[in-house]
């Protein structure tokens, strides 16, 4: 029921909806050269790293069929260079370097013509996009243990305790369809828990400078038809205060050893306000993100993004893509394995 | 040093500063028609209560000269209505109400021809003008004591501990020249300790959804050529974690009996992020913000803006102007007479 953010064409390409032109058009895009995959992430057009990885692996196979008649030498040193240039396409993107080494070890693995090869490739990346998907849902299902807890403050606010009660999530950030090649991290628990039937209301932040909460979140989700709510970041404390807020699930860019949580800029002040208002604040996050040579926050590097994204006057900004929530604010990590709490092991 | 919100022009028209061109044009205004003063109060060319007081009681005044040589009872009667006309510009503005009541009240009272009820008008315009400047300079003055207070976090980080420390100010909003007819309200405190010498750097709340920080707010402060950095206000706990804001000053739309403080949406997780890390945050406000007959924030009504100012995708949006801080969060508010403290008396 949620978008899909990649899939196979007909014709075998990689096919993804391009999500430079959301939400002002639904547009998709069928690619089946290695630059067109380069291309596309780089300009954005794929984004969130579960998401980048898969669609990398499955336009990097897409774009090998051309050349499956070629000797398995030419294939082979075609398919190797392909997967060099797009692993660099963004250079810090995690999932996008780990998918690309999974797709030349089995290219080299493979024995037989070209033709094996590339099924081989094709196989592989079919089981990158399959497992990130049952990883998604693994993470859905894990979470609803969380949901469960979190029905406190809004519920009480209504006027019914019956099982129809709509429990009401506030999230940041995109951590949905369009940011994974299934249903999502932190939205995955509302996505399994609309599936079985519950009544769920999402209040999205609408995540600044970038908007991906107003511009993508709110977009996937009215696709799936689940109710929902913009509001400015500044205005999530707001509606805490009120008692409309059962529950705050985010997703994670990086979990340290002892829980400290580097996530979209906006969550911790997020974390702040949930805490006074004794909302409980759920991480869910695969456990590709805990990091656990990292042994704090104070150890997690935070890129700073252009000044142009936020200052109109050409005068200085402090916009960094990232902060860091103090585990303490962290009421758990929901993860494909449960959820968890620190000290995180390897 | 700070800009001229609003002035006299060589003839005697009012001239405003057009802040729907800003940041990208500096653009003025003459206005010598009571149409043309409530069209700039309507779209927001002027804007700011204190300044929508000031402009529209000039505004008037400036307007009424064509109609000098009339009869008296024709031009009182056409001062009045004008008065009226530029009063329901904007219904909610209290400033605005109040500087015509003051204008209908000299036309009525004076005595003498056209020529001496326009010479008195012009008087008191003028006198609206001063008093909003002279209360904008109290307050600056008054918040010396609480830049003093302030010296703390972000000073403990500098190497050198001496009198050119910079005072580090994180701001929300537009409190400034822009806002009134003189140097402002919470950055009037920036711009005295500067005329005084003080070395101050300003972090400027980018203020979503209608940016009046990034638009506003940075570009008086560019112009008045002090250094500033303008963030996501999803960024502010961020600096507040590291060490890098002495004081949070911020303005006020209405204050409580209690001290709980209406201000512009963000300011309340601003509080929470300000108390966590040991920052203190001022209110700066002038005395006719204070509503006694309010006892406390939740007798404040909030208004709710257009869901379009947030929303891209046609979902609903939660989109008050304003949040309510509690007076536990705020270390105390400065007014035109000095640093108050709850209860506040009539």
């Amino acid at each position: 029921m949620h978008v899909k953010t990649v899939a196979w064409a007909p014709n075998g390409a990689l096919r993804i909806i391009d999500q430079t032109r959301l939400p002002a058009e639904e547009c998709y895009l069928d690619i089946d050269t290695f630059e067109g995959v380069i291309e596309a992430i780089r300009t954005l057009r794929v984004r969130g790293a579960p998401a980048i990885g898969v669609a990398a692996a499955m336009g990097l196979a897409a774009s090998l069929r051309r050349w499956v008649k070629l000797p398995r030498e030419r294939f082979l040193s075609a398919a190797l260079s392909a997967a060099d240039a797009i692993g660099a396409a963004r250079p810090t993107a995690a999932n996008l370097s780990w998918a690309m080494e999974r797709m030349r070890k089995v290219a080299r693995g493979t024995t037989g013509d070209a033709a094996a090869v590339f099924e081989a490739l094709l196989q592989e990346a079919q089981a990158i996009w399959r497992e990130d998907q049952a990883m998604c849902r693994a993470m859905g299902e894990a979470g609803q243990a969380v949901l469960a807890v979190g029905r406190g403050a809004a519920g009480a606010v209504g006027k019914r305790k019956s099982a129809a009660r709509v429990v009401n999530v506030l999230t940041h950030c995109n951590t949905g369809a369009l940011a994974t090649g299934g249903m999502g991290t932190a939205l995955a628990v509302v996505y399994v828990a609309v599936e079985r039937g519950a009544k769920v209301h999402v209040w999205v932040d609408e995540t600044r400078p970038l908007l991906q909460g107003s511009r993508l979140t709110a977009w996937e989700l009215k696709k799936a038809g689940i109710p929902h709510t913009v509001q400015p970041d500044g205005a999530a404390a707001s509606l805490m205060q009120r008692g409309k807020v059962d529950v705050v699930l985010v997703g994670a860019d990086r979990v340290a050893k002892n829980g400290d949580t580097a996530n979209k800029i906006g969550t911790y002040p997020l974390a702040l306000a949930a805490k006074q208002h004794g909302v409980p604040l759920y991480v869910v996050a695969p456990s590709s993100s805990f990091d656990p040579k990292c042994k704090s926050g104070a150890a997690i590097p935070i890129e700073q993004r252009a000044a142009g994204e936020v200052s109109l006057t050409g005068s200085p900004a402090f916009n960094p893509a990232f902060d860091v929530t103090p585990a303490a604010l962290i009421s758990g990590w929901v993860t494909e394995r449960g959820v968890l709490r620190p000290p995180f092991k390897a």
